[in-house]
Protein backbone atom coordinates (compact mmCIF):
# COMPACT_ATOMS: atom_id res chain seq x y z
CA UNK A 1 0.00 0.00 0.00
CA UNK A 2 1.23 3.31 -0.58
CA UNK A 3 2.14 4.83 2.62
CA UNK A 4 0.10 8.73 3.09
CA UNK A 5 1.82 11.53 1.52
CA UNK A 6 2.86 13.76 4.44
CA UNK A 7 0.82 16.74 4.41
CA UNK A 8 1.27 20.52 6.61
CA UNK A 9 -1.12 21.21 8.63
CA UNK A 10 -2.12 24.90 8.63
CA UNK A 11 -1.27 27.61 6.08
CA UNK A 12 -0.94 31.23 7.92
CA UNK A 13 -1.36 34.57 5.80
CA UNK A 14 0.30 37.74 6.85
CA UNK A 15 -3.03 40.03 5.44
CA UNK A 16 -1.35 43.44 4.65
CA UNK A 17 0.42 43.31 1.33
CA UNK A 18 0.91 39.76 1.53
CA UNK A 19 -3.12 38.40 0.64
CA UNK A 20 -4.37 41.97 0.04
CA UNK A 21 -2.55 45.34 -2.10
CA UNK A 22 -3.33 47.45 1.30
CA UNK A 23 -0.18 50.17 0.26
CA UNK A 24 -1.95 49.93 -3.14
CA UNK A 25 -5.46 50.78 -1.08
CA UNK A 26 -3.81 52.96 1.06
CA UNK A 27 -2.33 54.99 -1.33
CA UNK A 28 -5.25 55.95 -3.99
CA UNK A 29 -7.37 56.02 -0.40
CA UNK A 30 -5.08 59.50 0.73
CA UNK A 31 -5.01 60.52 -3.10
CA UNK A 32 -8.95 60.37 -2.57
CA UNK A 33 -8.90 62.33 0.76
CA UNK A 34 -6.86 65.18 -0.59
CA UNK A 35 -9.05 65.82 -3.54
CA UNK A 36 -11.93 65.66 -1.58
CA UNK A 37 -10.31 68.49 0.45
CA UNK A 38 -9.02 70.81 -1.66
CA UNK A 39 -12.73 70.33 -3.70
CA UNK A 40 -14.13 71.13 -0.01
CA UNK A 41 -12.44 74.43 -0.51
CA UNK A 42 -8.56 73.95 1.12
CA UNK A 43 -6.53 76.32 -0.84
CA UNK A 44 -3.03 74.75 -0.04
CA UNK A 45 -1.02 73.09 -2.66
CA UNK A 46 -1.37 69.28 -2.76
CA UNK A 47 2.04 68.43 -2.44
CA UNK A 48 2.18 70.51 0.92
CA UNK A 49 -1.76 68.66 1.98
CA UNK A 50 -0.15 65.34 0.58
CA UNK A 51 3.48 65.65 2.56
CA UNK A 52 2.22 67.11 5.95
CA UNK A 53 -0.87 64.29 6.01
CA UNK A 54 1.95 61.65 5.44
CA UNK A 55 4.03 62.81 8.13
CA UNK A 56 0.86 62.99 10.69
CA UNK A 57 0.28 59.23 9.98
CA UNK A 58 3.59 58.20 10.60
CA UNK A 59 3.97 60.38 13.66
CA UNK A 60 0.41 58.82 15.32
CA UNK A 61 0.00 55.36 13.57
CA UNK A 62 -2.25 54.56 11.16
CA UNK A 63 -4.66 53.51 13.54
CA UNK A 64 -5.33 57.10 14.96
CA UNK A 65 -9.01 58.32 14.05
CA UNK A 66 -7.73 62.11 14.15
CA UNK A 67 -5.16 62.52 11.19
CA UNK A 68 -7.83 64.97 8.99
CA UNK A 69 -8.17 67.05 12.57
CA UNK A 70 -4.70 67.61 12.97
CA UNK A 71 -4.03 68.45 9.47
CA UNK A 72 -6.41 71.09 9.30
CA UNK A 73 -5.53 72.29 12.60
CA UNK A 74 -1.55 73.07 11.43
CA UNK A 75 -2.90 74.29 8.27
CA UNK A 76 -4.79 76.86 10.13
CA UNK A 77 -8.32 76.38 8.51
CA UNK A 78 -10.63 78.00 10.88
CA UNK A 79 -12.74 75.51 13.61
CA UNK A 80 -15.89 76.06 11.83
CA UNK A 81 -14.91 75.22 8.46
CA UNK A 82 -13.28 71.72 9.52
CA UNK A 83 -16.01 69.24 10.20
CA UNK A 84 -17.49 70.03 6.63
CA UNK A 85 -13.92 69.22 4.86
CA UNK A 86 -13.39 66.32 7.48
CA UNK A 87 -16.55 64.71 6.50
CA UNK A 88 -15.55 64.72 3.16
CA UNK A 89 -12.04 63.13 3.39
CA UNK A 90 -13.46 60.44 5.29
CA UNK A 91 -16.23 59.65 2.66
CA UNK A 92 -13.69 59.85 -0.11
CA UNK A 93 -10.95 57.73 1.73
CA UNK A 94 -13.97 55.06 2.85
CA UNK A 95 -15.45 55.04 -0.83
CA UNK A 96 -12.09 53.80 -1.82
CA UNK A 97 -12.70 50.76 -0.08
CA UNK A 98 -14.14 49.68 -3.25
CA UNK A 99 -10.03 48.99 -4.26
CA UNK A 100 -9.44 46.32 -1.74
CA UNK A 101 -8.58 43.39 -3.75
CA UNK A 102 -6.33 40.74 -3.06
CA UNK A 103 -3.22 40.42 -5.06
CA UNK A 104 -4.41 39.02 -8.46
CA UNK A 105 -2.60 35.62 -8.22
CA UNK A 106 -4.51 35.04 -4.14
CA UNK A 107 -7.81 33.83 -4.88
CA UNK A 108 -7.22 31.11 -7.47
CA UNK A 109 -4.16 29.97 -5.46
CA UNK A 110 -6.01 29.79 -2.11
CA UNK A 111 -9.05 27.92 -3.85
CA UNK A 112 -6.39 25.34 -5.40
CA UNK A 113 -4.79 24.78 -1.94
CA UNK A 114 -8.59 24.88 -0.25
CA UNK A 115 -9.20 21.60 -2.80
CA UNK A 116 -5.86 20.23 -1.40
CA UNK A 117 -7.91 20.22 1.72
CA UNK A 118 -4.99 22.17 3.58
CA UNK A 119 -6.42 24.83 6.46
CA UNK A 120 -5.64 28.26 5.54
CA UNK A 121 -5.58 30.90 8.50
CA UNK A 122 -4.99 34.74 8.07
CA UNK A 123 -2.60 35.93 10.97
CA UNK A 124 -1.94 39.62 10.91
CA UNK A 125 -0.74 42.56 13.25
CA UNK A 126 -3.55 45.14 13.50
CA UNK A 127 -6.82 46.59 15.08
CA UNK A 128 -9.40 43.30 14.30
CA UNK A 129 -12.18 44.94 13.11
CA UNK A 130 -10.03 46.58 10.33
CA UNK A 131 -8.45 43.66 9.40
CA UNK A 132 -11.87 41.43 9.13
CA UNK A 133 -13.00 44.97 6.94
CA UNK A 134 -10.39 44.13 4.32
CA UNK A 135 -10.77 40.22 4.16
CA UNK A 136 -14.39 40.75 4.22
CA UNK A 137 -14.32 43.56 1.30
CA UNK A 138 -11.66 41.45 -0.63
CA UNK A 139 -14.02 38.00 0.02
CA UNK A 140 -11.13 36.35 1.39
CA UNK A 141 -13.47 36.21 4.43
CA UNK A 142 -15.10 32.83 2.19
CA UNK A 143 -12.16 30.74 2.40
CA UNK A 144 -10.62 31.42 5.17
CA UNK A 145 -10.92 29.23 8.07
CA UNK A 146 -10.05 31.63 10.88
CA UNK A 147 -8.42 34.70 11.46
CA UNK A 148 -6.03 35.54 14.38
CA UNK A 149 -4.98 39.51 15.02
CA UNK A 150 -2.56 40.87 17.07
CA UNK A 151 -5.41 43.14 18.92
CA UNK A 152 -7.21 39.98 20.15
CA UNK A 153 -4.21 37.73 21.35
CA UNK A 154 -2.50 41.06 23.18
CA UNK A 155 1.03 40.27 21.44
CA UNK A 156 2.71 42.38 18.75
CA UNK A 157 3.66 40.43 16.27
CA UNK A 158 7.02 40.77 16.73
CA UNK A 159 6.95 38.57 19.49
CA UNK A 160 7.02 34.72 19.28
CA UNK A 161 4.74 34.37 21.84
CA UNK A 162 2.09 35.92 19.18
CA UNK A 163 2.88 32.92 17.07
CA UNK A 164 3.17 30.55 20.16
CA UNK A 165 -0.13 31.16 21.25
CA UNK A 166 -2.15 30.74 17.66
CA UNK A 167 0.24 27.07 17.67
CA UNK A 168 -1.63 26.33 21.20
CA UNK A 169 -4.84 27.47 20.02
CA UNK A 170 -4.86 25.46 16.80
CA UNK A 171 -3.27 21.99 19.31
CA UNK A 172 -0.49 22.22 16.40
CA UNK A 173 3.30 21.80 16.29
CA UNK A 174 5.26 24.50 14.82
CA UNK A 175 7.01 22.23 12.02
CA UNK A 176 3.62 21.49 11.12
CA UNK A 177 2.89 24.66 10.34
CA UNK A 178 4.14 27.26 7.23
CA UNK A 179 4.12 31.23 7.96
CA UNK A 180 3.59 33.44 4.67
CA UNK A 181 4.30 36.87 5.19
CA UNK A 182 6.24 40.21 3.27
CA UNK A 183 7.81 41.46 6.61
CA UNK A 184 10.87 39.64 7.67
CA UNK A 185 10.44 41.54 11.70
CA UNK A 186 6.92 40.93 11.96
CA UNK A 187 6.02 38.11 9.91
CA UNK A 188 9.23 35.72 9.51
CA UNK A 189 11.91 36.20 11.91
CA UNK A 190 9.11 35.39 14.93
CA UNK A 191 7.21 32.73 13.38
CA UNK A 192 10.80 30.75 12.74
CA UNK A 193 11.81 31.81 16.08
CA UNK A 194 8.46 29.14 17.22
CA UNK A 195 10.06 26.57 15.07
CA UNK A 196 7.05 27.50 11.64
CA UNK A 197 8.15 27.07 8.58
CA UNK A 198 8.41 30.48 6.97
CA UNK A 199 7.59 31.59 3.54
CA UNK A 200 8.99 35.43 2.67
CA UNK A 201 7.09 37.27 -0.26
CA UNK A 202 8.77 39.48 -1.76
CA UNK A 203 5.61 40.94 -2.76
CA UNK A 204 5.81 44.38 -5.19
CA UNK A 205 9.37 44.44 -4.44
CA UNK A 206 8.68 46.03 -1.14
CA UNK A 207 11.01 44.06 0.05
CA UNK A 208 14.10 42.36 -1.27
CA UNK A 209 16.35 39.61 -0.34
CA UNK A 210 18.95 40.62 1.89
CA UNK A 211 21.89 38.82 3.14
CA UNK A 212 20.98 38.17 6.68
CA UNK A 213 18.01 36.02 4.47
CA UNK A 214 20.72 33.56 2.99
CA UNK A 215 22.45 33.02 6.13
CA UNK A 216 19.15 32.14 8.33
CA UNK A 217 18.07 29.97 5.13
CA UNK A 218 14.89 31.72 4.49
CA UNK A 219 13.21 31.03 1.76
CA UNK A 220 11.36 33.40 -0.33
CA UNK A 221 8.58 33.06 -3.23
CA UNK A 222 8.12 36.23 -5.88
CA UNK A 223 3.96 35.83 -5.38
CA UNK A 224 1.61 34.09 -3.33
CA UNK A 225 0.93 31.50 -6.45
CA UNK A 226 4.32 30.08 -6.09
CA UNK A 227 2.74 28.47 -2.82
CA UNK A 228 1.75 25.79 -4.92
CA UNK A 229 5.87 24.64 -6.16
CA UNK A 230 7.22 25.58 -2.42
CA UNK A 231 4.89 23.73 -0.08
CA UNK A 232 5.48 19.94 -1.39
CA UNK A 233 9.49 21.39 -0.84
CA UNK A 234 8.66 22.30 2.75
CA UNK A 235 6.57 19.00 3.29
CA UNK A 236 9.62 16.89 2.14
CA UNK A 237 11.69 18.53 4.16
CA UNK A 238 9.48 18.47 7.42
CA UNK A 239 8.61 14.93 6.26
CA UNK A 240 12.49 13.79 6.06
CA UNK A 241 13.46 15.65 9.34
CA UNK A 242 10.46 14.60 11.85
CA UNK A 243 8.30 11.86 10.30
CA UNK A 244 10.76 9.71 8.80
CA UNK B 1 -41.85 103.51 -9.43
CA UNK B 2 -43.17 99.85 -7.93
CA UNK B 3 -42.02 99.25 -3.90
CA UNK B 4 -39.34 96.26 -4.07
CA UNK B 5 -41.44 93.32 -2.58
CA UNK B 6 -40.35 92.18 0.74
CA UNK B 7 -38.11 89.05 1.02
CA UNK B 8 -37.49 86.69 4.78
CA UNK B 9 -33.61 86.91 4.67
CA UNK B 10 -33.32 83.22 5.70
CA UNK B 11 -35.05 79.85 5.28
CA UNK B 12 -33.69 77.37 7.88
CA UNK B 13 -34.11 74.25 7.26
CA UNK B 14 -33.85 71.13 9.71
CA UNK B 15 -32.18 67.93 8.17
CA UNK B 16 -33.84 64.66 9.25
CA UNK B 17 -36.72 63.95 8.27
CA UNK B 18 -37.25 67.50 6.63
CA UNK B 19 -34.93 67.51 3.78
CA UNK B 20 -34.12 64.03 4.16
CA UNK B 21 -36.00 60.44 4.60
CA UNK B 22 -33.58 59.73 7.44
CA UNK B 23 -36.05 57.64 9.27
CA UNK B 24 -36.40 55.19 6.00
CA UNK B 25 -32.43 55.53 5.79
CA UNK B 26 -32.37 54.06 9.16
CA UNK B 27 -34.59 51.37 8.63
CA UNK B 28 -33.41 50.31 5.58
CA UNK B 29 -29.62 49.96 7.16
CA UNK B 30 -30.36 48.21 10.21
CA UNK B 31 -32.18 45.42 8.40
CA UNK B 32 -29.10 45.14 6.52
CA UNK B 33 -26.77 45.01 9.39
CA UNK B 34 -29.30 42.16 11.02
CA UNK B 35 -29.13 40.60 7.50
CA UNK B 36 -25.69 40.34 7.39
CA UNK B 37 -25.38 39.08 10.65
CA UNK B 38 -27.67 36.13 10.32
CA UNK B 39 -25.29 35.71 7.13
CA UNK B 40 -22.43 35.67 8.95
CA UNK B 41 -23.43 33.13 11.06
CA UNK B 42 -25.59 34.21 14.41
CA UNK B 43 -28.27 32.00 15.14
CA UNK B 44 -30.76 33.96 16.68
CA UNK B 45 -34.84 34.65 15.37
CA UNK B 46 -34.80 37.61 13.13
CA UNK B 47 -37.33 39.29 14.77
CA UNK B 48 -35.72 38.73 18.03
CA UNK B 49 -32.26 40.45 16.91
CA UNK B 50 -34.30 43.45 15.15
CA UNK B 51 -36.59 44.36 18.88
CA UNK B 52 -33.12 43.77 21.05
CA UNK B 53 -31.21 45.80 18.59
CA UNK B 54 -34.31 48.93 18.74
CA UNK B 55 -34.26 48.76 22.16
CA UNK B 56 -30.07 48.86 22.51
CA UNK B 57 -30.66 52.25 19.82
CA UNK B 58 -33.35 53.50 22.99
CA UNK B 59 -31.45 52.92 25.65
CA UNK B 60 -28.01 54.38 24.62
CA UNK B 61 -28.48 57.13 22.01
CA UNK B 62 -28.39 56.99 17.89
CA UNK B 63 -24.98 58.12 18.18
CA UNK B 64 -23.32 55.66 20.50
CA UNK B 65 -20.99 53.71 18.37
CA UNK B 66 -21.44 50.29 20.37
CA UNK B 67 -24.96 49.10 19.75
CA UNK B 68 -23.84 45.74 18.33
CA UNK B 69 -21.38 44.63 20.92
CA UNK B 70 -23.72 45.33 23.11
CA UNK B 71 -26.76 43.29 21.15
CA UNK B 72 -23.64 40.61 20.82
CA UNK B 73 -22.66 40.69 24.48
CA UNK B 74 -26.63 40.20 25.53
CA UNK B 75 -27.29 37.54 23.17
CA UNK B 76 -24.15 35.86 24.56
CA UNK B 77 -21.96 34.80 21.16
CA UNK B 78 -18.57 34.16 22.05
CA UNK B 79 -16.26 36.82 22.31
CA UNK B 80 -14.14 35.62 19.85
CA UNK B 81 -16.77 35.45 17.45
CA UNK B 82 -18.04 39.21 17.93
CA UNK B 83 -15.60 41.33 15.74
CA UNK B 84 -16.01 39.20 12.75
CA UNK B 85 -19.94 39.44 13.24
CA UNK B 86 -19.66 43.30 13.99
CA UNK B 87 -17.70 44.17 11.26
CA UNK B 88 -20.23 42.17 8.62
CA UNK B 89 -22.74 44.15 10.42
CA UNK B 90 -20.99 47.68 10.16
CA UNK B 91 -20.18 47.10 6.45
CA UNK B 92 -23.64 46.55 5.53
CA UNK B 93 -25.20 49.58 7.30
CA UNK B 94 -22.63 51.80 5.98
CA UNK B 95 -23.43 50.22 2.23
CA UNK B 96 -26.98 51.66 2.82
CA UNK B 97 -26.18 55.18 2.83
CA UNK B 98 -26.80 55.02 -0.59
CA UNK B 99 -29.94 55.25 0.16
CA UNK B 100 -29.52 58.40 2.05
CA UNK B 101 -32.03 60.83 -0.86
CA UNK B 102 -33.49 63.64 0.12
CA UNK B 103 -37.06 63.54 0.01
CA UNK B 104 -38.67 63.74 -3.86
CA UNK B 105 -39.58 67.45 -4.16
CA UNK B 106 -36.56 68.60 -2.05
CA UNK B 107 -33.93 69.33 -4.89
CA UNK B 108 -36.63 71.04 -7.34
CA UNK B 109 -37.68 73.12 -4.45
CA UNK B 110 -34.66 74.25 -3.20
CA UNK B 111 -33.71 75.28 -6.90
CA UNK B 112 -36.47 77.21 -7.34
CA UNK B 113 -35.98 79.02 -4.13
CA UNK B 114 -31.95 79.35 -4.45
CA UNK B 115 -33.13 81.26 -7.99
CA UNK B 116 -35.25 83.41 -6.05
CA UNK B 117 -31.98 84.42 -4.21
CA UNK B 118 -33.38 83.46 -0.95
CA UNK B 119 -30.42 82.16 1.60
CA UNK B 120 -31.14 78.63 2.41
CA UNK B 121 -29.39 77.26 5.96
CA UNK B 122 -29.32 73.85 7.37
CA UNK B 123 -30.34 73.61 11.23
CA UNK B 124 -29.71 70.61 12.83
CA UNK B 125 -29.80 68.88 16.01
CA UNK B 126 -27.00 66.16 16.17
CA UNK B 127 -23.18 65.66 15.64
CA UNK B 128 -22.12 67.61 13.06
CA UNK B 129 -20.09 65.12 11.20
CA UNK B 130 -22.90 62.72 10.70
CA UNK B 131 -24.76 65.54 9.52
CA UNK B 132 -22.37 66.72 6.76
CA UNK B 133 -22.15 63.21 5.64
CA UNK B 134 -25.88 63.05 5.21
CA UNK B 135 -26.22 66.90 3.13
CA UNK B 136 -22.51 65.91 1.21
CA UNK B 137 -24.03 61.77 0.28
CA UNK B 138 -27.28 63.33 -0.90
CA UNK B 139 -25.98 66.35 -2.42
CA UNK B 140 -27.71 68.80 -0.46
CA UNK B 141 -24.21 70.53 0.32
CA UNK B 142 -23.98 71.91 -3.01
CA UNK B 143 -26.62 74.37 -2.37
CA UNK B 144 -27.30 75.32 1.27
CA UNK B 145 -25.29 78.41 1.90
CA UNK B 146 -24.25 77.11 5.52
CA UNK B 147 -25.10 74.93 8.48
CA UNK B 148 -25.99 75.09 12.07
CA UNK B 149 -25.46 72.41 14.11
CA UNK B 150 -26.59 72.07 18.02
CA UNK B 151 -23.49 69.95 18.56
CA UNK B 152 -21.12 73.08 17.21
CA UNK B 153 -22.94 75.57 18.98
CA UNK B 154 -23.31 73.74 22.54
CA UNK B 155 -27.22 74.14 22.91
CA UNK B 156 -29.73 70.92 22.15
CA UNK B 157 -32.18 72.17 19.68
CA UNK B 158 -35.32 72.27 22.41
CA UNK B 159 -33.55 75.39 23.70
CA UNK B 160 -34.69 78.72 21.66
CA UNK B 161 -30.82 79.81 22.82
CA UNK B 162 -29.76 77.49 19.87
CA UNK B 163 -32.02 79.88 17.61
CA UNK B 164 -31.41 82.96 19.08
CA UNK B 165 -27.05 82.14 18.43
CA UNK B 166 -27.87 81.38 14.88
CA UNK B 167 -29.57 84.81 14.46
CA UNK B 168 -26.79 86.34 16.29
CA UNK B 169 -24.31 84.81 13.47
CA UNK B 170 -25.66 85.94 10.45
CA UNK B 171 -27.24 89.41 12.28
CA UNK B 172 -30.76 88.66 11.45
CA UNK B 173 -33.91 89.81 13.17
CA UNK B 174 -35.83 86.78 14.20
CA UNK B 175 -39.01 88.01 12.22
CA UNK B 176 -37.06 87.97 8.85
CA UNK B 177 -36.22 84.48 8.99
CA UNK B 178 -38.89 80.96 8.50
CA UNK B 179 -37.86 77.46 10.27
CA UNK B 180 -39.12 74.98 8.47
CA UNK B 181 -39.37 71.14 10.56
CA UNK B 182 -41.28 68.00 11.26
CA UNK B 183 -40.44 68.06 15.24
CA UNK B 184 -42.83 70.46 17.24
CA UNK B 185 -40.42 69.94 20.25
CA UNK B 186 -36.91 70.57 18.60
CA UNK B 187 -38.23 72.79 15.01
CA UNK B 188 -40.80 74.57 16.00
CA UNK B 189 -41.60 76.06 19.25
CA UNK B 190 -38.14 76.98 20.76
CA UNK B 191 -37.94 78.91 17.16
CA UNK B 192 -41.51 80.28 17.74
CA UNK B 193 -40.00 81.81 21.08
CA UNK B 194 -37.20 83.57 19.47
CA UNK B 195 -39.89 85.54 17.63
CA UNK B 196 -39.13 83.56 13.90
CA UNK B 197 -41.93 82.51 11.19
CA UNK B 198 -41.74 78.61 11.36
CA UNK B 199 -43.65 76.47 9.11
CA UNK B 200 -44.23 72.17 10.35
CA UNK B 201 -43.84 70.04 7.69
CA UNK B 202 -46.24 66.90 8.19
CA UNK B 203 -43.45 64.30 6.19
CA UNK B 204 -44.73 61.29 5.41
CA UNK B 205 -47.49 61.12 8.25
CA UNK B 206 -44.00 61.05 10.64
CA UNK B 207 -46.02 64.10 12.85
CA UNK B 208 -49.39 65.04 12.41
CA UNK B 209 -51.41 68.28 13.51
CA UNK B 210 -52.43 68.22 16.91
CA UNK B 211 -55.19 70.47 18.88
CA UNK B 212 -52.26 72.93 20.30
CA UNK B 213 -50.65 73.44 16.74
CA UNK B 214 -54.11 75.48 16.08
CA UNK B 215 -54.23 77.44 19.57
CA UNK B 216 -50.39 78.37 18.63
CA UNK B 217 -51.06 79.56 14.84
CA UNK B 218 -48.30 77.36 14.22
CA UNK B 219 -48.72 76.57 10.08
CA UNK B 220 -48.03 73.38 8.50
CA UNK B 221 -47.32 72.48 4.88
CA UNK B 222 -48.01 68.60 3.80
CA UNK B 223 -44.30 69.16 1.88
CA UNK B 224 -41.39 71.18 1.10
CA UNK B 225 -42.39 71.43 -2.18
CA UNK B 226 -45.67 73.73 -0.49
CA UNK B 227 -42.70 76.23 0.54
CA UNK B 228 -43.03 77.64 -3.04
CA UNK B 229 -46.93 78.64 -1.65
CA UNK B 230 -46.71 79.09 1.69
CA UNK B 231 -43.35 81.69 1.92
CA UNK B 232 -44.79 84.92 0.02
CA UNK B 233 -48.03 84.34 2.39
CA UNK B 234 -45.10 84.80 5.38
CA UNK B 235 -43.85 87.54 3.30
CA UNK B 236 -47.25 89.91 3.39
CA UNK B 237 -48.13 88.91 6.99
CA UNK B 238 -44.04 89.84 7.94
CA UNK B 239 -44.48 92.70 5.51
CA UNK B 240 -47.73 94.34 7.42
CA UNK B 241 -46.45 93.76 11.03
CA UNK B 242 -42.70 95.32 10.64
CA UNK B 243 -42.77 96.86 7.37
CA UNK B 244 -45.55 98.85 6.68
Amino acid sequence: MAKVKYKLKAIMLDIDNTLIDTSRFVSIARDAAVDALILGGLTVERDVITKNLRRIIEEYGSNYGGHFDILLEELKVPKEKRNKLITYATISYHNAKQVLHPFPDVPSTLMKLKKEKYNLYAVSEGLSRKQWEKLIRSNLDRIIDDVFMTEDLSFTSKEPKFYNTILEKLGLKAFDCVMVGDRMDKDIIPAKITGMNTLHVLTRGYNKKNKSQKEDKIFSINSISELIDAIPKIEEAVSKEHYH
